[in-house]
């Protein structure tokens, strides 16, 4: 059979100023703020294998196993990943169909978003897949379709996503800050406290929030300033500024979900637990040397430096856990994987795991 | 020996509409919003008594049976009774000392805050015991001094606090909106779940969220306007919209608390499923029919109608247990009582405790 797998590996991003809150009346994922995030490491990634070949039938996206129904599902971003695989193929004037295989290594129920990850793969390796050879901008621009907050994973390091003013969005896409190697000291702990399902997913959420949290009227400039502040610590390798913006920018974000109506809850009192211990530790230490910021999610991840990587990776284990904390450090993006990690059966075009069946 | 007794019962007011917030560089209480209450009955009080006498050596406040040191306290209540002491001295021209006894009826370690119910009780009955007869607005100015929502627990029923603007706070006291026979169908299901102190004092966070919650900009402007559709809703007995008010509003103050730097956060797990459940039995019954609503605490103060009372009730107490719900009802404001009620020994000058050990 025809068509040739491609395959990539991803990872997520911690945002340290947070996105939250599209703007109202525009088309999928344009944002309200600008938003700054570090890409991390494999320790958390995403694998994903397409094929595009006019001997398939039709479209199939398996997530996890997973048959996805790109026809008719109730899933945002499998709807968005639909209409930017029609929106690709005209671009790449073919009519070929495609499979799309995406595994998560992500602990199962631990509660993390796994979708920047995931979009930030598929947005990488779909365009090359259909033959279309696009720059990391545009890449970024793709991801941003299927997820927001992926887009920023389409870089390593630091990464700012700047929020545009177009309302196509053309102007709505992640850039490099500074690569992974300019300040190679930062670390992040992760603290995995969750299971089960998200009662309001993110999608609502960034539609909900805006609408009805009256709170949230001065949070796109408060946030907009944030990161034009976080450039500038970063640009001095400040960390105690950076750690005050971002636990500031994680309350912020909570706050706003807690005006919400009706409220947005993610934080629990494992997570309190964890904002008290480390603010208890920087008092101790006279100094903020640890940040804590949590995504819609009750989990903490904590930015630290890697000389205080040990007391705050014991601070993490004494509230959830030895076996609940992992450690991450910043990754570079998305890149190719050789054939021997395909997903996909080259043979018969199917998820290597039914072709074993 | 001189002085006569008087004693009076006092108690608390759950806000609809929350006082969260110092204006800045005020003398004390002074609100950067207005505020709306219920004034609960006597199912949870304050009883004070006291005597002025030139036959004391010095001012003695006791609460619960604990002596308060007036002249050197860190509490910044009984700081402000000893300067609003001297204020009524000057006032009633009086160099006489005072005997102060004030014991709360309050489940212990409930969580549930009695000081607005003590400073209420004892703006009302100090001057008194001073030889003043003031009005019952100018009592009201007087228990803001104390305690700034306590001005609120002076009247019956709802109850209005003006901001006010003057920098002397002479315009900022409350006032009746209706009387508790206006609307009698109104219940407060209190919900019994905390232990233990706060660890930030409400003193501390009126001053800490102005100054340090970037989103708090907005939060006076939003309370001023929501006092205003909560009066239209009680003059149109709207209780869905009473309700909508309610928890929206307390969103909105837990909401700023967090936002704080370092941020407050006063709801726990348990606050969660219950607000959780509330959501839930209101979109069972098609309707908003409850209001949950939490001061600077966990305890749920639950706001219904008579008619749903123990659906309220069942629903409460599935989450904090049969034993930890408690139903008020409106109350009518403080009032005298005779004699026989009095904390303090006639002849001794001095707690009856201590006289009788």
């Amino acid at each position: 059979m025809a068509g040739k797998v491609v395959t990539a590996i991803g990872t997520p991003n911690i945002a340290l100023v947070k996105y939250w809150g599209r703007r109202s009346g525009a088309v999928a994922n344009l944002p309200t703020n600008s938003s700054l995030s570090i890409t991390l490491d494999e320790t958390l990634h995403t694998k994903t294998s397409v094929v595009a070949s006019r001997d398939l039938a039709r479209d199939t996206l398996y997530i996890n196993r997973e048959l996805q129904d790109l026809e008719k599902t109730t899933d945002e971003k499998v709807a968005f990943t639909k209409k930017l695989l029609d929106e690709l193929r005209a671009v790449a004037r073919t009519d070929e169909k495609v499979s799309i295989v995406s595994e998560n290594a992500f602990p199962t129920g631990a509660g993390l978003a796994s979708s920047a990850s995931g979009a930030a793969t598929l947005g990488f390796i779909l365009p090359r897949a259909l033959g279309l050879d696009l720059d990391t901008q545009q890449l970024s621009t793709i991801a941003r379709k299927i997820s927001g907050s992926a887009c920023r994973s389409m870089f390593g390091g630091f990464v700012v996503w700047e929020r545009g003013t177009k309302p196509d969005g053309s102007d709505s896409f992640a850039r490099s800050l500074v690569g992974p190697d300019y300040w190679p000291e930062i670390v992040d702990v992760i603290t995995l406290v969750s299971s089960g399902r998200k009662r309001v997913s993110s999608s609502e959420g960034h539609t909900r929030t805006p609408q009805t949290s009256s709170l949230y009227a001065v949070r796109p400039a408060i946030a907009e300033e944030r990161v034009g502040a976080l450039i500038d610590a970063i640009q001095r390798r400040d960390f105690p500024k950076l750690a005050e913006i971002t636990m500031k920018d994680s309350n912020s974000l909570h706050a706003t979900m807690l005006d919400t109506y009706p409220p947005i809850m993610h934080l629990t009192d494992v997570s309190r637990a964890i904002i008290d211990a480390i603010n208890e530790l920087n008092a101790r230490e006279g100094e903020l040397i640890a940040a804590y910021t949590f995504d819609a999610g009750p989990n903490a991840q904590i930015i630290t430096l890697e000389r205080h990587r040990q007391k705050v990776i014991d601070t993490a284990r004494s509230i959830v856990g030895k076996d609940n904390v992992l450690v991450a450090k910043q990754g570079a993006g998305p890149r190719l994987l050789g054939e021997s990690e395909s997903l996909i059966d080259e043979g018969k075009l199917i998820h290597k795991y039914l072709a074993q069946l």
